[in-house]
């Protein structure tokens, strides 16, 4: 570690003063002369001299810092989206500050205190699914934000907001879809969260798809399985005893569960039982690489919020209007895209 | 999105002048009236007034931001390292930098130029693999940073800057230890990457710890499956048909996938094969729950990162003495932990 060095250290190097210093480093017109301007930013790059980018923002009133609030950047989801916002961002030259809220809206509310502080240039906001649940407090906060907010995943059909996620609902029909064409009727579903919006829009496309086929689900076999692998592992049983030919499952972590299970019994899928799951994270680690999933396309959702960010920030500075964004809202629901593979066959 | 409310709205807004309103708000003494400072909090209140960091950063030279660069935050154990150093930074009302060097040297190089003009408090560092193997250049970049620097998780060893990790040298020997003490005696090995010091740590451990009780690995029983779960499952044929009663995976993952492909052979773990896998992160998804596995305690090592960075930082605020500690580094080798579940039976 070494001591930062200033304009003055520049300055006394070179015999000139900071001001000349300041001036030339920054490209700004000065009269001095062509070898002067050469030594000046010699002996910059020989000291290792570097812009103070906390006194450049107070004059340019950007931090070049955005900030991501993630509810649990364990997740595979939400670290697989950060990761992409993250390399969008640093491409631009911002950096991105990360923070967990844990799901808690307590946390999510500090937060936000903290990142206004802290005047960064924007905002990507996953919201806790106790927000999701009931949007009020977090809409009044989000409007006393200096900087420009983008809603990530979550709460993007409430349109209050800059908001760009994936069609969970339509993920849910492309699942009923392929069901329906392989000739499936008898048909099992294991949702994910009572309290997060995105689950239920999942489960009601798939629902509502079947339906359109004049199909349901028996209630013994409409599962709930909290996204996790033992939800899936737990309601295996009485799925497999059932005799129902398909399963949807509302994310892959479920679907490996219910597999784990099914193999426990010497079942094998897809010729006892068909499987879809949805979020297509655990083929980055090479688990279920045989599994049928529907993909949310992570790297053009980071690419979608990132637009809208930028976007909102040359707004601001260009100063055309005051905020006039909050009344005029741009929403992104990106297409889902299922992955086929071995998973699902087709029954007569 | 609303304007910013400035130190001037409120003095506006109360009747008093900019300095008077700073002073009361940063509890400085002032001789104005109890009802005067009550009206000016009041106010600055209601109009959601937050102080400018970036402001008093110029003041205090600190900017309450602290920065982490990981090679990868998809992987689990980054994402959940990540995590807990984010739980102790915001606890002590820190902001958090993450930034990805996708295991490249050339990016952690700019990150950290970008880093240092940003004025961060702290760096905790985990160096690419590329720096692991030749630390050189990342030696000479770290030197002229002028925040303090943590080395986390990899090159601890080389105590040339402070650092923590996890011992993975004994991590080795436990795994060693516990087939040893199982009666185990032909036992193979999938080690992770060639090029990264803490994998070949947990396999000398593990081979020097055999050694001792006069046990060698076969060479055909000493594999490469570069922390992949494809590379489990690859090499899991040749050591199944090999006649080996054990195997030491270096992470999670690679048992996992040499599970899968036992499974597959219809072979049971751990009466066909004992198995031992390195992490201890699969089962915070609920996946692997009967895999014996070494834990590297992710939180105790947040929690040591953090209190070197913490320490560093008040030394430089004392200014006791021009930074003192490149010449005195602290490192702290934590110790691993085994977690047995039942993946490991005792043979005579």
């Amino acid at each position: 570690m070494s001591n930062r060095t200033t304009l003055r250290d520049v300055a006394k190097a070179t015999g000139v003063s900071i001001t000349t210093v300041s001036l030339v480093l920054n490209n700004h017109p000065t009269r001095v002369s062509e070898e002067k301007r050469e030594l000046i930013k010699r002996k910059a790059n020989e000291l290792n001299y570097v812009p103070n980018q906390t006194a450049r923002s107070l004059v340019t009133k950007r931090s070049m810092l955005l900030a991501l609030l993630v509810p649990d950047i364990e997740n595979l989801f939400f670290a697989s989206l950060a990761k992409e916002i993250e390399d969008e961002c640093s491409a631009d030259g911002y950096s991105l500050i990360i923070a967990n809220s844990n799901d808690s809206k307590n946390t999510e509310r500090q937060l936000l205190q903290q990142f206004e502080a802290r005047n960064i240039d924007g905002l990507f906001l996953i919201p806790s699914s106790e927000s999701t649940k009931d949007s009020t407090d977090l809409r009044s906060e989000v409007a006393q934000m200096s900087c420009p907010v983008v809603l990530t995943d979550r709460l993007v059909r409430e349109q209050w907001c800059d908001a760009a996620g994936s069609d969970n609902y339509q993920g849910g029909q492309l699942a009923a879809r392929l069901f329906v064409e392989a000739g499936h009727t008898h048909i099992a579903c294991i949702s994910g969260r009572h309290d997060n919006g995105n689950a239920e829009a999942r489960k009601a496309g798939f629902v509502d798809e079947l339906g359109k086929n004049h199909i349901t689900i028996d209630p013994q076999l409409d599962c709930y399985g909290a996204y996790r692998f033992d939800g899936g592992y737990q309601t295996a049983d009485r799925i497999l005893d059932s005799g129902a030919t398909a399963v949807f499952c509302c994310n892959d972590l479920m679907a490996l569960g219910f597999s784990k299970r099914a193999e426990e019994r010497n079942l094998s899928i897809p010729e006892d039982i068909s499987l879809i799951g949805y979020d297509n994270v655990l083929n980055s680690l090479g688990i279920a690489s045989n599994l049928t999933t529907i993909d949310q396309d992570i790297p053009q959702l980071a690419k979608s919020c990132h637009a809208y960010m930028m976007n909102r920030i040359k707004q601001k500075a260009s100063k055309l209007s005051p905020a006039p964004w909050l009344n005029d809202p741009q929403t992104s629901l990106l297409k889902p895209k299922m992955i086929i593979k071995g998973s699902v066959r087709t029954i007569k």
